[in-house]
């Protein structure tokens, strides 16, 4: 497949890079923010809302995709972007953080990970062959390989041997890699031990992928850690690949991370929060069940131009939540999506402006 | 408010009409089917999603609004068109029909009903003249009076003094209306008795409400008995003022009941099945769940232009529909909705074109 990645302007300050990432399914500018599509749908919103948000490219699960409807059943139709409808770029994962949240439900052993599914207990046995497979039928056009994603805090010695067996498992994956497969990342892991990350990044970038993720960050580490891994790690990766920090995050986290050098980002955040009611504005998070908006005729957000804030007013946002109704999670979604799409290309703006350092610290001392 | 009625064309062959209904919020034409917007949203869809779609009205539910978020706060921000985003005609219940829906949580009396809240158990006693002022406070373009939805089977001695009290309500209602007020809509009771019926119309009638719904059907009897019910009814209603027949029905239902002089219908049957899964096609019935569609990668209905039947399969419904995604809910009410509002649209052209019997009957054979 297709794949390339551009970087049109390197910030002078920082590591932060302006980008683009070309696929078969169009192009999406860097820094990026990919929603998370877990079962073939961005909760709540069809194809053509992300694409009035300004989504250029999401991101699907393998594992979810696998147990149902079947990555066999969706290459039959025509393959996942036929089937939910999406044309744009499709990054996928591994599957390896859904398997390791199952708990005692898995098994993991140097050819791979038996698991069951928490669907209906059924027993699969999946392993780095099989997850660039399964990512090959459902026809992504950036796939992942398997990695074990290491919970915190994981003793030095437990880190050491699975950051271990998750590079043994990228260079299987890459082994089989044929031409027309989707574009493969390699996923840099090593908990919190510099050490180990440093070496992680080292014997996957000399495997030579076509770009790198930062697995195993956001799983319960402080911020500041966090922000550590980030400044170690990506100096060791090439400059003319993509990075991809898997499952960050809030929207402090995504500046400090594309000014340490990230370049996209995926997470449940905003989705998450908008069905929960909480809800991203330029002066702050709002939870939108408090009575104190049950007659406020105010958009969410004055200064925001999506369709929920072009409309609807706060006291009928409350309204819709308190009823439970599907248009609640829909109207909230729609709006922390752009927010966080806003977000993106306000950094990207800065990058390009040569002024990140100062949308940085109006953005942090909030 | 301005509330005007036109018959554009009467059918030779039958008892239907064409008609438009004009208001302070544009006009609808009828026959009409109106979706059901409970709590202030037709679930799981927005206003523009209804008009494109083909929606030119919709109902609200006094009761459900009352409860909540309450008539007082939607009219301090300004109504409820403005509230939910939707500018087009709105027709009001009365909330009769969920107050008797209560069961022993309501208590009648010639006064009025007092009821406890389905939502926390408050106490609240509703009379003809509040529910007349609640919805003058919603900013509705029709309202109806307060009426005893009688249950079935009822002994005609029950459904003779309900319907009686209905009447004295109705009366009481319009002695109240002002200039200003939506249209007021009278309801024609009594059971399934042919001569409380006729008494019931004939009465209202003579009061001179500027519409006629005819109530207390489709909760249990008979489709031939509804079918007689309406047969009684419509010859003695003016012929200048348009009749609605409150919560019918099957597609089947409305081409029966548009032959017997029906101008408009509500009924969450559409909307309450998509979300369950059920779909509505020109070659009958779909539950979607079932196996048969798992890789089915034809639409729901290939006669169909919606805009879940040009982008999506039917195993992609179906899979949204067993993970329980809210877009499942989406797409399906989108679909049925269309159903019904294309057989309104092919009812009424029918009218137009003369040929209504030729239509009503290759519909009623399939």
């Amino acid at each position: 497949m297709a794949f390339r990645f551009k970087i049109i302007k390197k910030d002078q300050l920082s590591r932060a890079r302006l980008g683009r990432v070309e696929t078969n399914h169009g192009s999406f500018n860097t820094p990026a923010f990919l929603p998370v599509g877990t079962q073939g749908t961005v909760k709540s919103l069809t194809p053509e809302e992300l694409l009035e948000i300004g989504v250029e490219a999401i991101l699907g699960n393998t594992y979810h995709l696998f147990l149902r409807p079947g990555h066999e059943t969706i290459g039959r139709l025509g393959g996942l972007h036929r089937f939910i409808h999406w044309e744009r770029p499709i990054l996928t994962d591994s599957g390896g953080f859904q398997i390791f949240s199952l708990g005692n439900l898995r098994k993991i052993s140097e050819e791979g990970v038996m698991f069951q599914s928490h669907l209906n207990g059924s027993s699969h046995f999946l392993t780095p062959e099989k997850v660039l497979e399964i990512q090959r039928i459902l026809g992504s056009d950036i796939a992942m390989v398997l990695d074990e994603c290491i919970p915190y805090p994981s003793s030095y010695q437990y880190v050491k041997a699975s950051t271990e067996r998750t590079s043994h498992w990228a260079k299987r994956c890459l082994q089989m890699k044929r031409e027309t497969d989707p574009a493969l990342f390699a996923i840099v892991q090593g908990g919190v031990y510099r050490e180990l990350r440093e070496k992680s990044a080292q014997t996957l970038v000399e495997m030579n992928f076509q770009g790198y993720a930062i697995g195993g960050l956001s799983v319960g580490e402080s911020k500041s850690i966090m922000l550590d891994v980030l400044e170690w790690t990506t100096p060791l990766l090439p400059e003319n690949t993509p990075r991809y920090l898997m499952g960050v995050g809030a929207p402090e986290d995504i500046v400090n991370a594309v000014m340490l050098g990230v370049d996209f980002f995926d997470c449940v955040l905003p989705t998450r929060n908008a069905r929960n009611g909480t809800l991203f504005t330029s002066a702050g998070k709002i939870s939108i069940k408090q009575a104190q908006y049950a007659e406020d005729g105010r958009p969410l957000d004055e200064t925001c131009t999506c369709y929920t804030c072009r409309h609807y007013s706060r006291a009928y946002l409350r309204h819709l939540y308190l009823s439970k109704e599907i248009l609640s999670s829909r109207l909230n979604t729609i709006h922390n999506l752009f927010y966080y799409i806003n977000l993106l290309r306000k950094i990207r703006e800065a990058i390009r402006g040569g002024c990140l350092l100062g949308f940085y610290q109006s953005h942090t001392s909030q």
